[in-house]
Formats: C-alpha cells, sequence, structure tokens
C-alpha cells in the first residue's frame, strides 16, 4: 500500500482523503490478485486465466464510488460520541484500522466486479470499460482455441463463475481471511465488528434483490412508480450510496442514530444519483455516458422517468413512448420519445425530484454532528454524484 | 430448532448425533428461509417469488453430506490437547457453540446451492431432484405469464442471481450476520474463529477453481490424468469432505496438526468418493443414480476413469471411446464404450485406487487422537461416501 503511510498517532484523514483513496484501494486489490494468482495458477494453468480476467477487469477502470461512500462514513464515524473519561473512542488511530477501512473499501469493489459480471451475461453486453465483457473475453477463447461445443455458452459458464469467485473473495477481503495458505500465521488486527457484518449482509441482499426487481420489471412490463422506485432503493440508493457509508461508520463503531441518519442522507443522494443516470441514460452524450444514444430506452429500462412520464403524457403520447422501449430505435424515434418525455413534464419533474433529495441530503449532512472535514468530503460527494457531470 | 435440545453441559455427540444431524440443520435453513421471506417480499412480490424458489430447492431433498463431514471434524475436535491443567477446551459445552456449528452447516449448504443453480445452467440441465431446475423455474414463469423477450435468457438470468444470494446468503449464515433488521440485536456469541474463516475461504476457492476447470476440461478435451485428477481434488474432495472436516476441527480449536490430518483424511476419502461417482456415471443404475444412463460420457465429463482408460487402451479402444464422449450415444454404443472401460483394464484400476484411498483413510481415521466416537462416526461416513450404494 505505498500510498498509504499511517503512523501510529496518524489520523487517516491526514493520511489518506477521498483524492487519493482510489489509489490506495487498487494497491490493497492489487496485493490481492498478486496473493491469489498462485493458488489459481498452481490449482490449473487454465484457472489462472480465470483469476487474471477478473484482475484485469478489477483494475481497468472504475470510479470507485462505493469506497469512497465507505470511506466518507468511516470519517464521519470518527467523531463518535465522546467516552464518559472524555476520550474519544471511534479515530483511525493505527495502521492495522487504516488497512480494515481499505479492505472492507477492496471487498465492496468485489462485490462490484460480480455484479458487473454477472449484469454483463444478462445485459448480454459485449464490451464494458472499452474491452471485452468477461463472457465475450472467455468466448474468444474457446472459439480461438477450436475448443468443442458452444463458444457463447462457455463464455457465459465461464462469466457466472468468475463472478461467483469476485462474490466469494469479497468475502474474504471483508473479514480479512485470505485463500492464501499463510492466511492464518496473518490474521486481521480484530474481527470485523458484528455492526458491520450486519450492514454487509443487508447490502449483498438489497443489490441482489434490486436487480432481480430490475430484470423482472424490464420483462413484465410493470410500468408502475413503486416498481421503479424499489428498483432505485435497493439496487442503486441503498447498495451505492446509503449502506456503504453506514459500512464505514460501523466499522468506526459509529452510535446507530449517527449510522440510521447516514443511511437516510444515503438514499436521499442515491435516489437523486440513480434519477440523474436515468435522464443521462436517454438525454446523455455517448461521448460522455460511454453508452449508446438512448441507452435506457432501447434496454427496456422501466425507470422512474418513464413511469412519471407515462402517468402524465397523454394517451397518443404514452403509446408512442411505449412503442420506443424494449427495442432498437432510430434516431427520429429517439427524437420523438424524448420530446414525449419533456412536454409530459417528466423531465422537469425528475429534475425537480434530484435537486429536492440532493438539498435535503445536504442539508442533513450540515447538520450532522461530525468532524468539518467529514461534512466537507461527505458535502463534495453529495454535488458528485447528482451533478450532470459525473 | 426443535431437533436440538442441548443443555449447557451436553456434549453435541449426546445432543445430536450423525443421524440427527441433518434434520437439525433443515431446521436452521428453515429458519432462515422464514427470516429472510419477508425481507424480500417487502422489496417486492416478485423478489419473494426468488426466495421462495431458493428455500424449494435447498429444502427439497440433498443428503447434507458437507454438514455431517463439518460435524464430524468438530466432533474429532473435541478431543484436542488437554490444557496443562487437564482441561479440555474444545468440547461443544454450550447451546451456543452448538447453534453455531450448526449455523456453519447450514451455511455450506448454501455454497452448495449456488453450486448447484449454477452448474444446472453451466450444464444446461432441465431438472433436478424431480423438479425443474431454478433456471428452468423461471423460465417457465416467464412463458406462462407471457413477459417480453426470451423466456430460456430469463430464467438463466433469474438463476444466475438467486445462485448470488446463495452464495451471499452463505456467507451471512457462516458469520451469523442475518439480513434482518433485527441482526444487530442478537449476534452470534462469538466471532467464527479466524482460523475457521481461513478454511471457509480456501474452500470456496477451490470449489469455484476446480468447477472452471471441469468445465474447461470438457470443452478443451484435456485427456490428462493430472487435470482429471486436480477437478477431483478441488472439486470434490477438498470441497466435499476435506474442507468441511477440517472446517468443522477449526470451530473446536483444533490444533494445526490435527486439522492438517483430517484434511489429509479428507482428501483420500474425498478423491475415493469421486472414483466411485465417475464409475457410478457410466456404469451405475439409473433408478439407483437418478441419472440417465452413461450421463458422465454423454456429458463430455473428463474423468480419471477415462483418462486411465484413453492410457492403457489400445488406438482402435482408444478411438471407440472418444468418439462416445460428449454426443448422445445409444444403448449399444453405451454398451461398447463400457466394454472398454473393463477390457483396459481402467474400471479394475479405479476399484484398486478406491480401494486404497478408503483403507489410507480408514486407517488415518484409526490412528487420530479423538474420543472412539468421533472416530467411529467418522469411520461409517469413510464407508457410506466410497461405498457402492451411496
Amino acid at each position: 500500500m505505498s500510498a498509504v503511510t499511517a503512523t501510529s498517532t496518524g489520523r487517516v484523514a491526514g493520511v489518506v482523503n477521498l483524492t487519493e483513496l482510489p489509489a490506495a484501494v487498487d494497491d490493497v486489490l492489487d496485493g490481492f490478485f498478486q496473493a491469489t494468482a498462485p493458488i489459481l495458477e498452481a490449482i490449473y494453468p487454465t484457472v489462472g486465466e480465470a483469476g487474471d480476467a477478473l484482475r484485469d477487469f478489477v483494475m481497468t477502470g472504475g470510479k470507485r464510488v462505493r469506497p469512497l461512500f465507505v470511506f466518507a462514513g468511516r470519517q464521519c464515524a470518527a467523531a463518535g460520541p465522546p467516552l464518559a473519561n472524555g476520550d474519544k473512542i471511534t479515530l483511525i488511530e493505527t495502521p492495522d484500522e487504516l488497512r480494515e477501512t481499505l479492505r472492507v473499501c477492496a471487498a465492496i469493489e468485489l462485490i462490484q466486479a460480480c455484479a458487473l459480471v454477472h449484469d454483463d451475461i444478462l445485459d448480454r453486453s459485449d464490451t464494458r470499460r472499452q474491452n471485452p465483457t468477461v463472457h465475450r473475453r472467455f468466448e474468444a477463447v474457446h472459439a480461438d482455441r477450436g475448443w468443442a461445443s458452444d463458444s457463447g455458452h462457455y463464455g457465459d459458464s465461464a462469466a457466472i463463475l468468475i463472478g461467483d469467485m469476485a462474490l466469494a473473495w469479497a468475502d474474504d477481503l471483508f473479514h480479512g481471511a485470505m485463500p492464501t495458505p499463510d492466511a492464518v500465521a496473518d490474521p486481521p488486527h480484530r474481527p470485523i465488528p458484528f455492526a458491520a457484518s450486519a450492514v454487509w449482509s443487508r447490502m449483498r441482499t438489497e443489490v441482489l434483490a434490486g436487480q432481480f426487481l430490475d430484470i423482472t420489471n424490464e420483462v413484465s412490463g410493470d410500468e408502475s412508480l413503486t416498481a421503479a422506485e424499489r428498483v432505485m432503493a435497493y439496487k442503486t440508493a441503498a447498495y451505492t450510496v446509503a449502506r456503504p457509508l453506514e459500512l464505514g461508520a460501523t466499522l468506526g463503531g459509529a452510535s446507530p442514530e449517527l449510522c440510521a441518519e447516514l443511511h437516510g442522507i444515503g438514499i436521499d443522494l442515491g435516489i437523486a444519483f440513480q434519477l440523474r443516470d436515468d435522464l443521462l441514460g436517454v438525454f446523455g452524450d455517448p461521448a460522455e455516458t460511454g453508452k449508446p444514444s438512448g441507452d435506457d430506452l432501447i434496454a427496456g429500462k422501466r425507470t422512474a422517468l418513464l413511469a412519471v412520464a407515462l402517468d402524465a403524457a397523454s394517451d397518443a403520447d404514452a403509446r408512442l413512448l411505449r412503442s420506443s422501449v424494449g427495442r432498437p430505435i432510430s434516431d427520429a424515434e429517439l427524437a420523438a420519445a424524448r420530446d414525449v418525455l419533456i412536454r409530459s413534464g417528466a423531465v422537469a419533474e425528475i429534475e425537480r425530484q434530484i435537486a429536492d433529495r440532493r438539498d435535503v441530503g445536504l442539508a442533513r449532512i450540515d447538520a450532522l454532528d461530525c468532524p468539518a472535514a467529514a461534512r466537507a468530503d461527505l458535502t463534495s460527494m453529495a454535488h458528485r454524484v447528482t451533478s450532470r457531470n459525473k
């Protein structure tokens, strides 16, 4: 962890700031992949290739948004209530505590790796971060080597198992139990606090449930705002912001009240984040979003934007909009669908909701009983995830 | 846990024996599904159906072989070396300790649920334990409800996420961190010992690596005995016997030496178990195995039986055998392939290896410094997993 030079008395805020965090998390991930590579290689060389694919996927790109919120939550907990003797109990005082926080940050990136590798199978995506998706990578391996049977099915199968590996390894990192033979010789300085394990548990259930709901809404054509809101709440808001903040706070031994408040702030910001993403999914510039124009419409995503528009639009406009969902559309069809979203008032409504959620979140951050530096970091994250230029 | 009535002084061996264990594990699993059902249902009713499918899958059938080995390992640890003052430190003295052991037993069944649900996608299986596989169940849901897009792809997608849920929940059960809101109010009596977490970590990596190797060998046509042996060692022996035994022992605080010896015994028994399974996969009676005649040949499984036969057979016989692998075959073709396996000497060789591994394992069990009851249970498990009638 070359970027990290905590001393036994250094506060983490003085050692790693939000700008430096992604590199510090990458160092932990890199160390993990270096430690696991020989294990997989020893099992069999082709298994080593599975590990290489996961490493390449995790280490190439990714904004480390969830780790940033874990870290922000951990910093908030640094202002936990003083003990009766006046001591503060929740500072990151030692390199061990810093290592634990960074390990949890790395762990959550492996959850994200599982989610994306499996999502790419579900969405039949060919590329991710300008590279072939993991299932396409192994489809190509199969085809290039002239192996038997179906290349596409082998690619999917390999990617299912590699996603599973990421999910299992996420838990290993979270609990500090490496799959290396010498793991027992180098245990973490303490077991993860039970309160943090409980948040970790809820977070994983919520993101998987939200994802299940998302794919089901797409095919069932559930147009209700409730269904769209639940996907936002669980797949995005809880998983991307609320639980990571809470997770960081529980690592610092924060009170249940502070954890609950951070969770609430995270839901506000996370929903604003998703609503912004929904607008970008239809109106975003492909050069900036990295996705095709109108990607969400083509994919048939049941967003709040769509639900609000379908509810408010005239019958004719609703028909037009429905006809543009879940199939490839022309530029002219996309332009017509965008017009309906605007003239139904849905775009203005969603912008209003984003502003409301962001402003409520910002006010709640201001009111937190936390160090000013922690509040400032959280405020900057709030702006970052809700602005037009993420 | 109605089957369990541990007292604060009862040894676990007196409370739950191997015969009663599966029902006690089912009680824990049932309780877990009852606790998680309302959470999924509250997220959205369709998400509740995902939980129902996983519950049905886990609670319908399954021999709980891995829990039996966890329990057997835990019992062996009950004879850990006496302390200087003569006390034994590793008995299951309390209901809390028993609950922990049963929780870990239940956790490993959720790993198995993930493995099977995902395997069934990889193997394109239609049924499992006389029921539709999970991906076929959701394919049928999609078709029955007339949903949009591709029923098969929706079924696969749903089953990928449900397997992920099982894998995440396995870790929750292992660490005793339920995804329920009141989890923090009812924490486990202690964090899982780090030595047990390390075994848990290795076990999950090994089974996923072994499975990846298995599907890769099938398509690459790797005929080497080494490749087949590595699949046996990691996908079966480590995951089914060696690591569960070791896991149980680490829960009981067993010495590293006892853990290593149990792991070694587990590898012997686990390989014998897989070799037996390989024979049954070609020669087994469908009425007893629940699988079609010659299933392993049709699936193209690269077993040690096949590797030994290909190495020992005449060129003509090897060609005949190769032509029967990885495609549907007639009864006559199956009979011819069986003849090759027998006259090459491969069947006799594999039977010899099974007997050798079993006998070495039994001798090592006899030599364990463990209570007689623990050795007797382990001996009965050794016979069970290596015999012709499993």
